[in-house]
């Protein structure tokens, strides 16, 4: 199978389950809601690190938030339900509560609940208050600024890591342009993430490693400096690969935004032959449930 | 004293010892380098949960740079040596080591050192080379888009964190719009970061809380909405305060980080009053050893 | 009619025929692709003065454009094809020409053709060169950086000026974030343009005044400083009216943005009644042959 | 005489008079005073098409502008009082007096003054008053988005055009990396601009043309690739040339801004020979009165 000329892999994408959240953050003003949204996705790429995953999903209108202000959504993911429950108050406490302005409201519905205001609550020490209108609980908070309003609680639901392709190139510079332009497709849509700086991984990795005290290490058959060395992947012309790795809210969604982007990836330079091939990241099977083969997913409509 | 009319408190800012590292990041332009950089400074606002304090210093032309490339210079501070020493190989190898084309060096000297390819070379799974110029020891991990450069490790020395000042207002409006320009003046400043969200911080804190298990509370003496219920240091006419955090190399760099701050913020509405006064956030003077009296620091030459 | 409960005048906005060309500029990456598109389409507001009306209609990928490179497309109009005749080599040889990098081709086909590269050509002072590909010609000029490319001519098309909705609210804050976002819509739009600087108009005119020689004067029914003094289209609650001025190639185009930007607006706010009104402005039919009825267009699916 | 090893030219920079005008735009916030200043520096590159040439001087605090308010100081060039006279009222007018909520003043002091408001008050309709302050006078138009105010005329002075460097490198990502970095240098500067898109010129001229109905043409000894069919100025590795011309008030501040931006842009690189040399454009001193000497202006402190 071709897009525009570029070879895709006949292989597929392996990810696996994960949870998910999603909050709101609003604020006087964009600025300010972007400040605190940009924080708590910073050091959020890999939960094998950083506990979770975490991006803006898209900016709202006033008319699109619970207080009428403007603001970002948020999504993060975690392994476990404990794990969001443990990192939620952290993150929310040093980057959104810090914020000027800032209030924090839960994004998506669920029976079950993770902590928000709940935890946050006892920052007030004691002076803070809540109310309830309907279901919804809120805690106001007394801050220097103002008033911190913060939801009891988020909702959580099962969700998708792990979905991703790899784009093969001549160089960095061409791989780099055409999959800026795949997250920029990607940003668009709802229910995805793209966790990792600028939403493209440089430094793919495969599950396990010599050292017997790291999960994970450099993936060599993907590795252009390397080709000589190892049983690689890499034809002789590619001299840079990248991923780009997307975390959703469901199959559906995943599929759709790996369409996108291999789709805007491969369109991105025309005639230019500077891309070599999408192919996708996978460990045999053995590591998650969720399989996307990139033929079925390039073959299906939007 | 006064400046351009607003009233600058008779006060002091506590401050403590702190340790502190400055990393080199560097990649094939600067907007991949920055997506490294503002993902490290991510959650990364306050020792207390974040483990670290970080923020960019400042971009690096090519001809400031080990490697000649475009660049920023990032300054992580933490509590001991030993804490840094946990938190830079998770930082440096989640945000930047994943970062499509990016390097990572030291930006300080010092004899004790901390890891930093020492820690990360593992990940190449016994591919990764190491090469010597002069004193210093270089890593070449094989990764997808090439090859990640880290140098073996990077310098520390002692440092200060919670250099600060309060600015009262009458609104948040009047405060954030003279605050910005404070932190775009500090952020021109060498050896000083602002590691909360956009360099300010909406919800100050004391020590201690009524809640045992919490170290850190509200402030309940700069809350505007509580100035009927406590012992307030707030008159009547100011409805917003916020604190600009400054953590520096020297009691110097403070000090001017402090000096342009307060000035700049006091200046930016001109003839219009719309800041009521100047303070800082001590604790008694039993939780810091330096002090930062702000007439002092106002009186003296830049 | 009213949407998201604010209240659409039963009025009709008056468009007039103009002439239009869209020119592809490209470069070697769009940042110097966007600064010659930035320039040529200041000082481009309205035809009354500037000669032209102007703007960039969107970002192109380089698989999108007929070099293969980053590039923007810029929409200019005029009332005839002889005013476009004398504004084109003035506005691409001094925004574009000039620029960086740049090369200009045609991005709209047609019969009658406008100058390009055919006026520009002589700048190269005898050592420019043409090629000519199928039906197309190109000339290479020698400059400085290398070479500006840029196509012999240009197509020229019907098109139509002044399409516009009025949005009238509280206050200037509430008006003009509702625009804002308006106009971030009509942006995604392909075949139209907001000529005026961020797409919003603060100073609507009406035709005539009492100084004969200005052929344009303020639209004093709708000034709010104004609404004890004349014959005030504005209900005692209005104190802001700005209008979104809408160029595009056909009556589709005008109308699916005018009921993007309209529906937009509307909804920004949410709950909250910050906007008082959309209206539209017209001179009673006898300007423009071109109306457009905000409750048709409203009801109209997209 | 070298600068980090970049050869600069035994030559100078010649430039010629020009009056200048400086005008201030406020805003209820930078978005929208930016939204004027930009659209007002553009199609502003040289005085041979446009008229003026002009360019944002720098970005303003309320405590820097008449009303208080968030603003930008723009910079306006042309060959005579005259042509000044002519060109600002249109430029004001469609650039920022359609522009929401903006004011404009002069920005300058000097006994002969420009027309400002008292051309522009007659959109008012005869609706527009007058107010005086001192020495100073000021019309209120009224507007749809409320008010526009505008000082009655703004000073005008003798200044200097054509102030310029030449940078010489390998491709044109050398050169234009470094002299990006030069412009951001001058951009701090007060008192000069860079009216050119982005600051750099692509396609410098040379005076007079075998065509005679035009003024200027490609400097073809500046051309790299007609480096063997002219008296070329080029060595052989030079493959791109540009130009950062510099329009200032006096000579002064250009020789600054000269001096800056030469260091800046050949500091860029560091050890890295990406430039070959720095050069100036002269006509042989029969053009213009002012003559810069690099060597001269690189020798003296700043």
């Amino acid at each position: 199978m071709k897009i525009n000329g570029v070879k895709i892999d006949s292989t597929f994408a392996e990810a696996f389950p994960m949870k998910a959240t999603r909050i709101i953050i609003t604020a006087m003003n964009h600025y300010w809601a972007y400040r605190a949204a940009n924080s708590i996705r910073g050091f959020a790429s890999s939960v094998i690190a950083c506990g979770i995953e975490a991006d803006i999903e898209r900016k709202l209108k006033p008319s699109e938030t619970p207080d009428g202000r403007p603001g970002f959504a948020v999504m993060i993911f975690a392994l476990t339900v404990k794990e969001l429950e443990k990192q939620l108050p952290h993150r929310v406490g040093q980057s959104v509560m810090t914020t000027p302005t800032t209030a924090c409201f839960s994004g998506i519905e669920s029976t079950v609940k993770l902590p928000l205001g709940k935890s946050l609550r006892y920052f007030g020490d004691g002076y803070q208050t809540s109310k309830t209108f309907g279901e919804r609980r809120y805690w106001r908070i007394p801050v220097m600024h103002g008033e911190f309003v913060c939801e009891h609680t988020t909702g959580v639901c099962d969700a998708i890591g792990g979905g991703n392709f790899l784009v093969l190139g001549k160089n960095a510079h061409h791989v780099l342009s055409a999959c800026q332009s795949a997250v920029e497709a990607i940003e668009q849509l709802n229910d995805v993430i793209t966790s990792f700086p600028g939403g493209i991984v440089g430094s793919g990795s495969k599950v396990g490693c010599k050292y017997r005290f790291l999960p994970a290490s450099t993936n060599e058959a993907y590795c252009p400096t390397l080709k000589g060395l190892v049983e690689s992947r890499l034809s002789g012309e590619v001299e840079s690969v990248v991923e780009i790795v997307i975390d959703g809210l469901t199959e559906e969604a995943i599929k759709k935004a790996m369409r996108l982007g291999i789709t805007t990836a491969c369109n991105y330079w025309g005639e230019t032959r500077a891309l070599c091939g999408i192919s996708a990241g996978n460990y045999g099977g053995q590591l998650g449930k969720h399989h996307f083969f990139l033929e079925e997913i390039l073959s299906q409509p939007d």
